[in-house]
């Protein structure tokens, strides 16, 4: 986007605004189940991020990010699928608006089942169909495909950070998977 | 289907047994909304048949048929798609099972918006985008594309049976259109 | 009802009609999920009946039963939770007819996660929030309330036959709870 | 709410740092439709606020309201629809966090159905039933109940603010009303 339109730069937040306004308001984010499905719209498999965090510990993670001012939800979901999963990812961005779940992550533990310390983020959850070639970009490290009952094992739910795997498990029940 | 499948023929209805279940219990549908989406998953036309009535009218109609004995949901909705839209339609069956709402047609008219005077149909109620090419099959006349704005003129409404007027209502405030 | 409304019992199917329809096509059946919930509509407890088979043994169950000819999807609802939670369970029945999921009972086991060895069987869905005092009535023995936390462990889980507890499971995703 | 609690005031938004916030994210509201329900969860009912604006412009209006910094969508609905419709309407609710949508209302005209001059404003969008005595609160002028048919009227929609015709139009179709 450029200086031009009207959703231009100066209209987003500099770093430190962002972290203030992170200590008074929700921020309003997405959360994406990248999924393959056969021609039935069952789905076979399920994608999972393998990350580094800052600490130098491994999670597996959900697409997740930021709506940003003057972006449509849908954009937001296109954007981040397509910086996590790379510009040949076509996920199908679902038809209707409605999230299967929202998720409220809350910066104190155990208000709800999602946690972020940064913040108060409240996460509309989507579960969408990618058709074309996955290639992890940026801060991931890999995208690995789990079948939808590797997906719900313990050993791998554990590795999710933030409530996450709480997230993937409503998103498997939403399928019916 | 061959015979030696559990779901054999001898398994189905004659069409005397079908008019005898039809009045003594509902019988299990699918509707379909099919439409275009464009990258963003935003429904840009949506696809209604043009069918001729025994009685010689010519009404436009949803994607819509039963769902047999032994058969997911699933694959009734892509059976009836293609039987009706073609072969090389490419539905994208929804990868949730949760429809968007249920329509009761009753015999009766009046008891709901929905009416069949042959039965107590309750049909699951999907919308569908399809990604290849569509040729009305069988006793459809045509198939024709409107925006979601020409698709709820009352003009086209009126032309719906049975009802589907306010299902496909329905179906653009699920998108969203 | 009586004889004289259209739905009288004429319509409805003697013991051997169900019985080969049961053979020949799929029968619309809910489920419900009863539920207690505080004033934020947070789910505190699940109801499950306490049911013995014909075979003598004990299993846990959901509200569930057949849409007669005639009956609308809400009326089946009340029914059904009339007929097992008692008069004054006032169940709070959804304003909206969206199930949160079908379930797919196969006589066939393994073509879904739900098997019915009588029948091909598709239910609709809904948690249900009761209000009034329940008391299990005709077959069922004991109706026994369970955090949410309870509800999801493998014991509870095991006791419910036919994938029941894989609804259980859907059916909490879809409260967050 | 007082200090000694973790969302204490001072977590929130001075007037002019939420007008700051406005022009460089997106807000998170709730948008909640009242209505009244029959024992079958039959919609008989729907509540509209009847408003002056600060034009001297008499609008309809939905119970609408900014989700604060740590406090749940389920807390900030009911917050919401207390403030509005009195202390004693009981509000039902949803037990489901899922939202019937979302409605995106931006700063400028046309981008989606919904504008807000003052913000681009992240709407969930739920169908409550209240069950209690309702008496508009505050800027509230009147509390008006229309019938489905009613509400859907032009006449009724041509009064409403910011496109929430469309949204009650939405509600009402998730509904089946």
């Amino acid at each position: 986007m450029t200086q031009t339109t009207p959703q231009s730069q100066s209209h987003w937040l500099a770093p430190d605004e962002l972290e203030a306004a992170r200590q008074r308001m929700p921020i309003l984010y997405v959360d994406a189940i990248p999924v393959r499905a056969d021609s039935h719209g069952v789905v076979t498999s399920v994608g999972l991020l393998l990350r580094a965090t800052g600490e130098g510990k491994i999670t597996r993670a959900l697409v997740s990010g930021r709506v940003l001012y003057h972006e449509r939800v849908r954009s937001a979901l296109l954007r981040h699928l397509e910086k996590d999963l790379g510009p040949l990812a076509l996920p199908r961005i679902p038809i209707s608006p409605q999230p299967f779940t929202i998720a409220e992550y809350f910066p104190t533990p155990g208000v709800t089942q999602y946690h972020d310390p940064r913040q108060h983020a409240v996460s509309l959850a989507y579960v969408v169909a990618v058709e074309g070639d996955c290639e992890p970009q940026q801060d991931a490290l890999e995208l690995n495909w789990f079948s939808p009952i590797e997906a719900r094992q313990e050993s791998v739910l554990a590795e999710m950070g933030g409530g996450q795997g709480a997230l993937l498990l409503q998103g498997l029940a939403y399928v019916g998977a």
